[in-house]
């Protein structure tokens, strides 16, 4: 399956729509109507058909969405119909927080890698049975345990060689923590998470209103 | 100042050129050019132009941008020309690495308050001083402390009911890292971090490329 020129507003609002949808499924809803789905994603009900109609048809005209097949095929559109695995590099507070928290592996994504540099770290066993490997050992352990994102919690001054070692040992999907531009070769996408630059769009809104 | 229909995605965009510009003011450049701006911030030249053009004129053309000029201009268009006060509810591993994170300080965030409901953790003091109150306390302490942002670190189940207290406090500004949507007033902004959703849409990159 592939898309032709799909935004990238669309493909994070699908996934807020499965989040959503995988709640509903959980408290046992079978059918929602687009209104009732759009009022509890945040958005209004046109956004989602739009959003869909970029994938063919959904629901069905004066019922609504059934909860369990759009989970499913959502997970189809996303490519999450399968597990991924994932490496944590940098077992600082902000990596060991993010390595123990339960909401990863709830959405298919599996940690078969942890890494840092720290001499008292390597070695050491996580609560997730993981033991810490010495990140210049990187790039044989990811291609050993078939990893296939890494997630960069490092200090910002080691992200660009981190990121340079998960490349060579051919990782094509970044998710970096580090407060700093990672380059990185057309053929690997890099999603950055910086919660100041949300913090900044709250204070924007707070001094000038939405 | 007030600007008429800014979208989020040029908000966003202001961020992060401010942080390269902060990067590029520590390593004592002057003036940059918008293709070397743009490159190091991974957009075109033409997008940083039109995301400033919303705000005035800047830089000088055949010039380009006098770097600390630039970053004065965008604080002042974020409403970042003065520190916010944050109040962090949830004190477990992730809030815990949080509010230990440096980048909060860096950029005028500072932690005035934090709240956890475990008796295990109310009264105990954090590395920056801080000390842990009871979540009972939130309306009361936040408002002592002018708390102008308040940080949801705590487990989906508990994460609208503090939101709840936060907007009796008097705060229009939440940062969410539980991952369940919260419902507030209009009048309060609510940014959520989810960060399997970035890796859904790493995801999505990896299994049906960009």
């Amino acid at each position: 399956m592939k898309f032709a020129k799909i935004p990238m507003a669309t493909i994070n609002r699908l996934s807020i729509y499965m989040r959503t949808l995988q709640e509903l499924l959980e408290d046992e809803v079978d059918v929602i109507s687009s209104e009732r789905l759009a009022k509890q994603c945040g958005v209004n009900p046109a956004q989602i058909r739009k959003d869909l109609a970029y994938f063919g048809e959904f629901g069905v005209r004066g019922v609504g969405y059934r909860v369990s097949d759009l989970v499913n095929q959502i997970k189809e559109i996303l490519g999450l119909n399968r597990p991924w695995n994932l490496a944590m590099v940098g077992l600082g507070n902000l990596g060991s927080a993010l390595i123990r928290h339960g909401n990863f592996i709830k959405h298919g994504y599996i940690f078969t890698a942890a890494f840092d540099s720290d001499p008292q770290k390597v070695g050491k066993r996580l609560p997730n049975g993981l033991t810490i490997n010495h990140v210049d050992e990187l790039e044989d352990v990811i291609k050993e345990r078939e990893v296939h994102i890494g997630i960069i919690a490092t200090t910002a001054s080691a992200a660009q060689s981190v990121a340079n070692q998960l490349v060579l040992g051919g990782i094509n999907g970044i998710l970096n923590f580090a407060p700093v531009q990672i380059q990185v070769p057309d053929c690997c996408h890099v999603e950055n998470v910086d919660f100041t630059i949300k913090l900044d769009a709250i204070a924007y809104h707070l001094s000038f209103g939405s």
